[in-house]
């Protein structure tokens, strides 16, 4: 399981836990209550003194147990946290979660989290690209013999297998940019998402002045149960880890006993003995594989939680609590796993040498 | 199936079933092979009578039979594709399918196919925004009552709701725009797709030439092996079948017996009776929901399929040739239905009005 | 397109196409209306000339055309059917279709079809665990070396390796059994499933009597919105293809230029020159890998569509129409390649021994 | 996430969380070692003193954080567990694993979580039988309309509708159990599987008394590679997993603000008010719905894992470590709300009598 101690750091990165740790989605439920308080109060919707009393209260004053018990009675953590929200700022609580509902909080601060997780995947997918950048550098000339449906073809330069790997790559950063400008927006709608309640514009005014607060896009008339613009987001996750797995097989299959024209650093540090090197697994390779295609699997499972009914659906959203951090776990996972692979990746140049040979002189023969 | 005569119309449009038909293939391929003959004549890689000739063939002179037996006999089609060519073509023989491969053809033709889907895609969808956009006008302050979680909540504008539709299938326009961007490309590049036989850069300025004379785009090195850009078009329309899933499903829930606030046109054109209310099935929804969810779901399966080993794999490769033209077919079906279910849908003032007068009693009581 | 014609015969087999043809298709439904009269004369609930009367239409009396035309009117093929039949057989009109409704005739008709299939499925599995024998029995003690994780470990025999496989599509055999033992059931219910209208449990003894003339089992009440019988035997047949897709993938891997210790028969007779070893496709394992993952992709759709809501649901129900037939067609095409594949197998013991010396050789320096 | 605090409960049940927690994980791979060791012991293959003092090991003598730091080294747990418990056994450290392979000790542990999970699955499937038992008890003669297509059709016994679902989950059970016993088999064979290294066919023997020991089956020649079994039961999850999802969402509709047939008891054990019916959020139905939801989803996911190379493949065998415990907890999440939601469904007869009496005289009119 992804969070058993032994097999944690196999599955995800330590940031991409933290960014989806429980604490952090409490603190994001916390810091977009308080934006909504901060944003109302700058628009003289609620008194300033509330907003302030609201950005007093820190995680650490929250009682989790209470939350949790009331999770289970209301099947929603927000009820519970406003509930204590209120009590903590006395007088003020009738101002705490305004015109808000339970979905404008969730939505806004998983939207929040994904947007920290893209940078953070982003930032990876960079690094990787330098990777592959290092290797191209160290194998200017080295060729070898390519493979079409399994069987030897003609030499080609290794530069072109690698530098297909990173125009890949880099449209998936393109794909995710994308997808995020269209998906990445706060939830700002009260009950039925048409923010009903709000005077006079009051209500476009306060959406527009939370979304700048928290670098986040707006849309109208709203996404509560328009969930295709986060889906675009998974979905464009779940294309890189197909990307990934991809690069991740190759490697996989180019460090196998029979081809053997790379292998992966080998865990210990020392150099494997010729007589052993058979024995020699190929893990991150492996784990990146496996990692990414559930990445790539889980992220397929969205679709079918877009169908919302009406103007918002539990049976439909609930999915998303799941899915959304467990997407981006395994895409770091697989991201983490590909910096260990290209950088303790060695090709051999001399054994790709003697296959190319060999197809030449086969072909004259 | 999707081809039986009493289904096919109910599972993809006409249109859409034309620009995959197996003659509109074979077209393809022969498109792609004169277009490369020509831009190899233009830059003086084969004599001009060569292209010349090839392109004086049309689809009438192929035997589709022996390609059929050709392609059994070979795994691919494009083999006996060459081979009647050359022999079509006599003397300039030797410059048919010059420097190419059979994955050159089937790429650049199946993204021609593409291309071709995609236009007629937009052109539904955007008449599908101009019929929401009627029934806006035509409903400018007509409420009804909010359903969250499948309770009455708050009265709301119908024109919320259709709002939100309209913005999905804007998104989803924008969204299959980028991936046509980033996706159609042409495929030249030979056998291991490094335009490797080409001398002092010419592969580049055909493959560059052969893009500009059929419209598409360019990748380097290539993408033979490398399909996560078509991949983005096919999910793009995967989420695009999603939306419309999710459309006709709710408007099928709204003209259920139970709400009743909507109801489609009678396929016979006249007006249902009262007493006989009940028995009216709602066709256009419910088709456009099945087919909808079909068009996703195949859509998700080509994540798996993006998974080539080293430079081509026609284990995965060949999967493409099902899943792509049926995506094509089935979001064409989707938006076919589309088309009839707004064009015959009337909305219920009445109804919903009395609901909302119902839900504001209970809130007052 | 799996119904093209130079590519049809490498997706399905031309004895699964004609199970699920057209005409097979209202050869079925005409089948069933024709079981239900007789059985209802049977109990004397309709006069027995009209049972005959209803016996001697055939598919050739039918105006197809017709049927079509009121397909896209009603959504449904069975109300243009019934029109049909009455007028065909004039006065008895009356008795067609008695106290039946439309999914009655198609479930029971598509349950014939896929009983038909499963005969045909384990048929060809039965002759692909004969080939399996035949080749253990050519090597009863060819050893080869045993790659866990891509590296070479111990020798092993090849007999292991093709035992595990015969396990698996024996177990595959079993589990298809089993779930046709649950799924295949005549629906005979009438509007609501309830047989409602009939008196005196007269309802439950035509079911009974349908079930026993077609071969088929009963459920009580019905299954005509619990799909799960039918979604067993989709979901068996997908794991039958994620077996054949398995060894496929293992026998082009085998087959592949670096491990070289098996070869597919070429498809031209003859035997390839050692000079063009290389240049020698694996067509049969890499279509059997295609078309097996394919038809596997597509079982896993099938769970979806079993979520119907309340006595029937259209936008659910339609689905299967499409699902069902490509799946037992997929699997039909995978078998067929799997035939030819080993059928025309051939292993390299020599290959493989030098393998295992090496591998000695290794662990002993 | 399924393991936050305050969400947890609403995704699995607490003992089937303790089924795959990493403590009863860890625990389960010792107990393989004490049982390996006690069964060679008892064919006097290796010294009685030896498997007595493996099995004085308790999972308290381990030292996690190494294990933990060994995994990340190895990229597999067992390496570093067999290293502690041969320095905890001292001088009979020689005989521990002998002859085993990592995989024999994880698959058979996994097959015995799998056998526990199953046992609590039966019961609690059981039990929501039992349950819709005592609703058929407690109606047997209530009527409602029956919907078919979203449309009122004609009235019918809600005891049938009740079948119905009881069917499915019968026949859900009797899968379960095929699948369990073609499935849950110790994994016995060392490197490659085969029982090599074992002299006169006592490693048969071994084999046959651990699964004799452990409650288990025996397949040959072995499963390794061979995934299909498990994926049998992962699939066996997932269909029940498919009916508790329509379950669910059917009793969602009828409690639907708009059909009102049905209501889930308030979580706060109050009854609710008549003027504020329509803001009780039906939250049983609802989870049930979600959870199922994502357990069918991911049981989808493991037919692609089925894909092994070779002997063995890390790349697909580490994906079943996420799936099928995940599967096993979003199953019992499931049964754990539709034992909440069907304890405490209430039906409301005349509600459902007024809709029949509608019908009667619409259709008499």
């Amino acid at each position: 399981m992804l969070d058993y101690r032994i097999y944690r750091n196999c599955f995800s990165s330590a940031e991409m836990r933290m960014i989806w740790s429980e604490h952090a989605t409490l603190s994001a439920w916390l810091k977009v209550e308080q934006t909504l308080a901060r944003c109302q109060a700058d628009l003289a919707l609620i008194p300033s003194d509330a907003a302030a009393a609201v950005e007093t209260v820190s995680i650490s004053d929250l009682d989790i147990d209470a939350l949790a018990a009331e999770m289970v009675l209301v099947g929603r953590p927000i009820v519970g946290l406003v509930k204590q929200l209120r009590a903590l700022v006395g007088e003020h609580g009738c101002h705490v979660h305004h015109k808000a509902t339970t979905q404008d909080i969730m939505d806004t601060a998983m939207v929040m989290q994904m947007n920290l997780g893209l940078t953070d995947i982003g930032t990876c997918t960079g690094q990787l690209i330098g990777l592959l950048d290092s290797h191209m550098r160290a194998h200017p000339s080295t060729m070898l013999i390519g493979r079409t449906n399994g069987q030897h073809a003609v030499p080609m330069q290794l530069t072109t297998k690698l530098a297909v790997w990173r125009s890949e790559l880099v449209r998936r950063v393109e794909a995710l940019e994308q997808a995020a400008n269209r998906g990445l927006n706060v939830q700002v709608g009260g009950p039925v998402g048409d923010l009903r309640g709000y005077e006079d514009g009051s209500g476009e005014r306060v959406k527009a002045a939370i979304a700048a607060r928290l670098g986040l896009g707006v849309v109208a008339p709203h996404w509560q149960n328009a969930r295709d613009g986060i889906a675009d987001v998974v979905t464009a996750l779940g294309a890189l880890c197909a990307t990934l797995c991809k690069i991740a097989h190759n490697v996989n299959l180019l460090s196998s006993s029979d081809i053997a024209e790379a292998s992966e650093k080998p865990a210990n540090g020392k150099g494997a003995s010729s007589s052993m090197h058979h024995k020699r697994n190929q893990r991150a390779s492996e784990f990146m594989e496996a990692v990414s295609r559930l990445g790539r699997q889980k992220a397929e499972q969205i679709g079918e939680f877009t169908l919302h009914e009406h103007e918002r659906s539990g049976g439909a959203w609930i999915g998303e609590w799941v899915i959304i951090p467990e997407v981006f776990l395994l895409t770091s996972g697989a991201l983490h796993w590909a910096q260990i692979l290209f950088e303790g990746l060695t090709f051999h140049p001399q054994k790709m040498a003697e296959r190319c040979d060999a197809s030449v002189t086969a072909a004259a023969s």
